[in-house]
């Protein structure tokens, strides 16, 4: 898989104009790393809590630790996640600003 | 791939609570309905334009006929577009309450 570009805030709105190719790309990433259920499950366990530590997430979306990390390692990739590393463990918060344009994109056009 | 279930309109919001199994893997599927650039193009010029003949659909996205109509058949099966024939050509009109569970299950969560 190649680099997910973090999406810029003011990129675009599917429903206001017609989207150029590389808005539609830039996009299509930034949604390609939530359209995952465990990625997901994880933005909305990490959300609910505030910060999770890696080793509390294994548990609760019933997945080894690689898939875990994989998973996470998009999530912070693609701007979603904040990671922090603490002596052996890393801990996550969502970064709620990246969601908004993502949302905003597809919000319907009044 | 598999079908695309239709996603209830008050299906799940990402940062409100955790996500069980199902209404990740629905969320998820209907975000990856989207989550492709060409995708995002067709729903972004027939959502401007109002109802699109596919006929003018080639041109702008400089995509193969049968490119464009695996593409929006995608759509058609997510809910995210409208397909009524008429004669010999499909028109195709954006529906938008489709789109706003999408962009409310990713909106940041006050």
């Amino acid at each position: 898989m190649r680099e997910i570009a973090v999406l810029d805030p003011a990129c675009c709105v599917v429903g206001e104009a017609p989207l150029g190719k590389r808005d539609a790309e830039t996009l299509a990433d930034a949604l390609r790393a939530v359209a995952d259920p465990a990625r997901l499950r994880l933005l909305s366990l990490i959300s609910a809590e505030g910060e999770v530590c890696q080793c509390d997430l294994t548990r609760p979306l019933g997945l080894s630790q690689p898939t875990i990390s994989h998973h996470l390692r998009v999530l912070v990739d693609a701007g979603l996640l904040e990671r922090e590393q603490r002596g052996r463990w890393a801990f996550y918060r969502v970064q709620r600003q990246r969601l908004e344009p993502l949302s905003r994109a597809l919000a319907p056009v009044r």
